[in-house]
């Protein structure tokens, strides 16, 4: 994997999102929400593609958009199917997620990403919008949701949803693939400074924004579930390990410990991408043993701040059996 | 730096050490001790010589065996004098410390480590034999150590510091470097299970051995110090920081709040050696900013333990004003 970083200013910046068509409740870019219709793509390593994997389970959506978990190593082609038999994926009979890119636009030659939502029916490609993809899976997809779905973009609530998205966004989890791939650390202090504000933040209130979880609560814990296992240590992320920020540890475990969450974890998945993926900043592609993820598990004593975790909504129920996590770590 | 992997079995192992002469009270293999003489060759970084630096500042050591403090950063030709005015030690006139093991051997070819010490009128290396250097200035210069010297290889207690120390030595100073230069983590089990034996250990003792500080504390914490800033992330040793350990750390802060020890301790040089030097390990050589470190002069409650830190002994006074430690971290 060529990392993307700018040779004047070491910055490192993740390649645009080039297909942005929106699947919507009216179908007004060709597109329309459907039961059945479309495949999720993701790793399950991926911070980004992991959004859409908790949002979908919260919003009780297994049902209606399957879900395709690509290798966490990506070879020279991106992303592959290497996890499926025959190392192709059974519903879109294809090896490469790339493939997929090129039946949308055969004159495609830009980036491979996850999360991408693919047209089963043609073998196209969608949308690799991963922002939106989130959003509309909130909004749009309202009629495919199970009953007691959570609210997770509330109107009265997307101002301050959006602000809180933007910091988190440019200060942590853009921020530590900055840290990680640059070779300066200008992220670093912006990293740890916007930790410090969020914990503050946290002390006093269950959740991000309002007393429910909500869309920026997901944005930063796919960031934090990755923090000890990969940006302290191979991100160079290091002032502090989030078990060191008791707030945000516990905010963390909170999070995790709520069905939807913690349940679409692979932490083997995550470290083996980073540490075996990025031969630039780890060449001998030793994947470290650590850290002790026990401490997940343990009691945060989160309650004690009330909030509503899910609303007026409910829990979704476990995941169904064949999106368990069963590799170990 | 070329890092010695065996290349069957990806292990570390450090060079052996050639050059063993013994300094000694009664000179028997030509090297008397005697004040002014020799000069001790040293790297702030390495937790090698660190056990020299210590040990020389606890017996008061410093104005009859004298310093030379090589840069952190090798060249392809081993330590160097570039932090003395002209690139040149000014009491060996020489550039690079491989000239002293030349003057004493011409042909020889192998490695340059420190702790080194050199003869100041013929400008040969004497010694490199580290673990013997430390226990001769523990018991074949106390002529000339201060008033109030500790004893720190005390007769009585040898064959338990011995049986610590190789403990110590295999499990956890040689395995954090095997964890790190290896491409297997086969000494990473090793090590952390160490770490939990000897927690266990100080939990009910303050020093290592006896009720004092000897050479088993000082091999341990030449090691400690160096943890969080530099194995946890850099070698990977990242099961748990030392800061998670709450024995050990207590430990830890207790002897680094030691007179003789923490002033010792340059954290710039300590990283800017291990993440600079080791290109292999991490080629872009970004430095990391963290950990924070403040954590190491805060209140550490070990005097519970009871324990004489000095024995009969004294503390060392302060460093000689032209070791402080100047440089930040």
């Amino acid at each position: 994997m060529t990392i993307p970083t700018d040779p004047e200013t070491g910055e490192f910046h993740r390649a645009p999102n080039a297909f942005t068509a929106r699947i919507t409740a009216d179908g007004r870019d060709g597109w329309p929400v459907e039961a059945g219709r479309y495949r999720l793509v993701v790793s399950r390593a991926c911070p980004w593609a992991s959004r859409a994997l908790v949002v979908r389970r919260l919003l009780g959506l297994e049902g209606v958009l399957s879900l395709a978990v690509a290798d966490p190593i990506q070879d020279s082609r991106s992303w592959r199917f290497t996890l499926d038999p025959g190392g192709v994926d059974p519903v879109l009979g294809i090896g490469f997620l790339y493939e997929a890119y090129e039946t949308a636009d055969p004159s495609y030659d830009g980036g491979i990403s996850v999360p991408a939502i693919v047209d089963v029916p043609s073998g196209k490609l969608v949308t690799n919008d991963y922002p939106r993809i989130t959003l509309d899976l909130d909004t749009e997809w309202t009629a495919l949701q199970r009953d007691g779905a959570p609210e997770l973009y509330p109107e009265a609530l997307r101002d301050e949803i959006d602000a809180v998205n933007a910091d988190v966004h440019r200060d942590v989890n853009a921020a530590v693939y900055e840290a990680g791939f640059a070779t300066k650390q200008a992220a670093y202090d912006r990293l740890f400074t916007r930790l410090d504000v969020l914990s503050d933040r946290l002390s006093r209130q269950r959740y991000l924004v309002g007393d429910t979880i909500t869309e920026a609560d997901i944005r930063l814990f796919t960031t934090l579930v990755r923090f000890d296992a990969v940006y302290h240590g191979h991100f160079k992320c290091n002032r502090h390990k989030l078990t060191e920020l008791p707030v945000l540890w516990a905010y963390a475990r909170d999070l995790f410990q709520t069905p939807g969450f913690g349940d679409t974890v692979d932490f083997d998945h995550i470290k083996r991408h980073y540490y075996e993926v990025h031969e630039q900043v780890n060449p001998t592609g030793v994947v470290p043993k650590g850290p002790d993820l026990s401490g997940w598990t343990t009691a945060h004593g989160r309650d004690e701040l009330g909030g509503r975790p899910f609303g007026n909504g409910t829990p979704p129920p476990p995941p169904p059996p064949e999106e368990a996590i069963t590799s170990g770590s």
